[in-house]
């Protein structure tokens, strides 16, 4: 009997995810009737290997069983639990009771001899008359001593289980699935910006080569992925203007979400921002500058997008024949109009769809960030991304999705790399803790890559607004510390910029989806080099590049958040806590969890902080804290354990 | 998508279990793609049934949705659930909020007239006439206010409904499935006795005639399940004497479970109880006393059964030829033959043991005790369980498996309607609230029913060894409020024998298993009263025949465990306290979880105790408690809620 598999979502119905080099823990519940031992196996392979390999599970009681797996490759593994009644297990543990209480066991050791005389036919070569030659021994010098040395010697045992009957296995019923990705789609850092605010000339449209330009100010900051807004020609009919005015002035440049113009659709390029060999040389060079390029696939259209023309079964109709808008009643979006994921000529729709993703694959874009996912058809996505990803497996998605918790998972079960969350709007100990449990602790962690942003060209968050400067540092770590993925919206992050459109909204004044902004990036007051930090301490500690092991450690001030982390292989240890408090000094103790961070009460232990690169002498768990917003309202600590050396002097590891 | 649907065991692989009349409510995340409205049916059938009934579900929040059935015949009930996009009801809430804003509807309306059309071709008669000329007037007369009642007015949503095109229904990917049973099948209180001691002649074999004579005996003390010991021929070979010695002395009668002699077998009478007639005599004479006769099925073989030289092949061969007899090793059982159920006549043995059951189910007999089930073949029980239910829906089978815990889940998996637990040794608060939440507040609740007992032939647990008396009586309490099957062996229950063979171990002196016992059921410290007022509270609160409502109540002395329970139509509240120290009365507060209890914090209510016919009044959560081990150490209250009548007069439901 195999059952209880984890991890397993849903039945087997989806996979789990991991990246190049993890490690996969799968455990099950292994028994058979009877007192008989049994032996289990997690068995897998590589989607390109046809050989299956076998780990040995090992006994943690009570019938569950335990063994790891390696990833090494990108692509899909498949993995099973396999098990059997291991009748010369059972057999040999049952003579070792029999002869503490000296019974005779020559019957028995003619028995075992059977079944080693039976494994020796399934056996060739040297093993198989080695096989005889013992089940001889067992079955005709029962009364000596050398059958009794033979039936115990390991060696037996470990050739015996090679030789084991599997035409007697059980299977389980399902095969399970992992999704390996690399690095990147689970520890990666986003800038976004509007490239048409790039120039270094105010009120002049900026190109990709002002971006080219912005390269090594975005790589010195620390991030590895820039996504860029989607970057289409932009309509003219219903064009929104400065602050989401229903009617555009003239020189009004409109929003680059409202796609397609008579000159191209999806796969064509805004003229002012350059040619398709511009782009294609802004990402070579982003390379160059350890930058991916994220782009944005935002499957909707202006009026004046040529599919509107090319493909007019790809729209719904109203009842008077024009095609419907987009709409969230009472709200109209008449610059948009929404594909028909029902239309009768779907098949098409979603081949033209899929065209585009591998158009920007074909100028080397790798990374896409999908909008508004769960406004189209769940079996579409399932089937794209798992086209996409059987020829390009190093494609990543992330899905902007802000909607509902069971839609969002569903849409990382269909195959999202990573997905937007709710981390804006979670603002307090409390409420940060709890979803954080959700996200990691629960089966969701499996399959569901959270990608924290504090701020977006959407989202101008309420503490952004009223906390300024402390509450944009506080909230840089916690996305950048809780999550392994984190994303800004620059410049308008770094500079601080925190005017909403009006108050209770969350737009910001004068957005800049809707018209060409100047940032000045040489401001003093920017927190580039608070970022730089941040970033910094994210890629020399492993601990922040993976979520498994996050633990909240009790504090006694609801203003100091304080949580720590191990990385895969359990070397680095980071310990943070936070200030929320933005307008306060906070002090107060933390309660760690010594067990959980592997430190021993007896020994004084070291923190060092990355962001200022201060270093406190801890012991025992409980110790001070005081975090003031007007300095740097976190600490990123590394945990030093301290370890005695041979000659008895301390140093820390 | 239909996803997260509860209850469902191992992706559906094994049914629930419920009895006859009980609601099974269920819960699924069913939501789509978009803004759309879902719409969502339990849908369910009895096997007999080829028509599927349907329950609309109703939101819970979150996509969570949720509906009741009802069982109301016994056998199998399948049932799953079916979800679609509500086109109409989005269509109708999206209107609601235009015209909340006065926006002018008339394309909608028209667009509502299609929808309302296309329903129309799907109906029949009247109401394809109604629907007709309710899309005429949406289509024609959008402008009119008539068209905007039409189109808000709550019959045509409800036959639009009537009519939704079931075509692009998604129906969730598996059929789950109920076991209903009799209402014995949770509800059962069981006295286990030795016919052979049942004569009123000490030293003289008893007779089912014998029994007959103590029926009326035990239904006075309220059981309605009397279970005996194997009533087969009793094997000479081996035969064990008094105390479990190997050798036997003239006269011993030897166990009962060394089934078979050259008389007969598994399907025979041990001649000194009576005739095949004598039993069926007795089937019919217990029910006239409310009583069931349950048969212990033992399968395994004593040397003398007439299967070792009709079916050699049934047995597994030692390496000299003779047959395999059972062992733990290193003890050895030389006078029981296992049966082999991996033999190559494993087929014929599988029908042999199936005769087994029809045999004594044409005598009348509906519930099995089937020993050690865990020592055969799983998938034999499946087989067989389902076998039998098929063609008697109404025989229950109670799995006597002290074994790991998967392996005893499984059993219940398989179909097993009841088993044995680790009750008897979880002998603290902390223990049994831990065991019970195991076993009733997880998804075991679901398929596995636990049948409590204080003592057992095998088992004298260590409480009843040196707690007597009051250990005697709060065992009982406890196992026959904690579940809602329970059972004694008596008359060494009531009787209070606790005398062990050995210190530190849990056979009786003297077993029963091995030799006749005389009981004197006239003495007078024996607890046969005490069991009939538990036995009548049982009976009488309907709140002890369910356990879906357990809560244990915090109470500040470690001796004092509380909890309360509801009745499935949550008309009777039952609390019980019972002092687990047998030795020191014992005494403290419970705090009682009112919101759980229904009780309202302002009011007082009245605690009737049903096992001494006293009444308290109490108020709040926090009551004081004092249980003497010298009197009752146990109260079982009926929990009374005030009510104030029209006339403000006080009285207690």
């Amino acid at each position: 009997m195999i059952e209880g598999v984890d991890p397993e979502i849903d039945a087997g119905r989806f996979p789990i995810k991991r990246i190049i080099g993890d490690a996969v823990q799968v455990e099950a519940d292994v028994f058979g009737d009877g007192h008989d031992h049994v032996i289990c196996y997690l068995q897998f392979r590589h989607e390109d290997d046809s050989l299956q390999q076998r780990v040995r599970m090992e006994p943690l009681g009570n019938d569950r069983w335990r063994a790891s797996l390696q990833v090494s490759k990108i692509g899909r593994y498949f993995y099973t639990i396999v098990g059997s009644v291991n009748h010369f297990g059972t057999w040999r543990s049952d003579l070792l009771k029999r002869l503490e209480v000296g019974q005779d066991v020559c019957l028995e050791l003619q028995t075992g001899g059977l079944l080693v005389e039976q494994a020796a036919r399934r056996a060739e070569g040297k093993d198989a008359i080695q096989l005889n030659e013992w089940a001889h021994i067992l079955r005709t010098e029962c009364d000596s001593e050398d059958a009794k040395v033979v039936a115990l010697d390991p060696i037996l045992a470990e050739v015996m289980e090679q030789y084991a009957d599997t035409s007697l296995e059980t299977k389980y019923e399902r095969e399970l699935s992992i999704v390996v990705d690399r690095e990147r789609g689970r520890f990666s850092s986003w800038y976004e910006l509007f490239p048409r605010s790039c120039s270094p000339v105010a009120g002049k449209h900026g190109t990709f080569r002002d971006v080219e330009d912005r390269l090594p100010y975005i790589s010195r900051l620390g991030f590895d992925v820039l996504y860029l807004p989607p970057i289409h020609p932009i309509g003219e009919s219903f064009r929104k203007g400065k602050n989401n005015s229903v009617t555009a002035e003239p020189g009004d440049v409109g929003s680059p979400w409202a796609i397609g113009s008579e000159i191209g659709g999806h796969t064509a390029i805004h003229p002012e921002l350059g040619t398709l060999e511009d782009f294609q040389h802004l990402v070579a060079a982003a390379k160059k500058s350890g930058l991916e390029i994220a782009l944005d696939i935002a499957f909707q259209c202006s009026p004046d997008h040529p599919w509107v023309k090319e493909h007019p079964k790809w729209f719904r109709k109203r009842a008077d024949g024009s095609i419907q808008y987009a709409e969230n009643p009472p709200k109209k979006y008449q610059d948009i109009y929404p594909l028909d994921f029902e239309s009768e000529d779907w098949g098409a729709l979603w081949d033209g769809l899929k065209r585009v993703f591998t158009f920007w694959i074909e100028q080397g874009v790798r990374i896409f960030r999908v909008d508004n996912p769960h406004t189209k058809a769940f079996p579409f996505w399932e089937w794209v991304i798992g086209e996409i990803k059987r020829e390009h497996r190093d494609v990543l998605f992330l899905a902007e999705a802000f909607t509902r918790p069971r839609v969002m998972e569903r849409l990382a079960k269909l195959g999202f790399s990573q997905s937007y969350t709710y981390f804006t709007w979670r603002n307090t100990k409390q409420a940060l803790t709890e979803y954080l449990e959700q996200l990691v602790g629960t089966e969701v962690g499996e399959y569901f890559r959270p990608n924290f942003w504090p701020n977006t060209p959407d989202i101008l968050p309420e503490p952004l607004q009223i906390g300024a400067r402390p509450a944009f540092m506080s909230q840089l770590v916690l996305a950048a510390t809780l999550a392994t993925s984190y994303g800004i919206y620059g410049p308008a992050f770094e500079l601080q910029e925190n005017t909403p459109a009006k108050v209770g909204g969350e737009e910001y004044l004068y957005s800049e989806k809707y018209e060409l902004k100047h940032w000045d990036l040489d401001n003093p007051k920017s927190l580039a080099p608070f970022i730089e930090s941040v970033n910094n301490a994210r890629r020399e500690n492993a601990a922040l590049q993976a979520s498994h092991a996050l633990v909240f450690h009790p504090t006694d001030n609801p203003y100091l958040i304080c949580y720590s982390k191990k990385s895969v292989d359990e070397a680095n240890t980071v310990l943070v806590v936070v200030n929320i408090d933005s307008f306060h000094v906070q002090s107060g103790w933390v309660d760690l969890d010594l067990d959980k961070l592997g430190l021993d009460s007896r020994e004084p232990y070291q923190l060092h902080d990355q962001l200022t690169d201060t270093r406190y002498l801890w012991q025992g768990p409980r110790n001070y804290i005081e975090l003031s917003p007007l300095k740097i309202p976190a600490h990123v600590f590394r945990v030093l354990r301290r370890v005695r050396s041979e000659k008895d002097f301390d140093y820390y590891l």
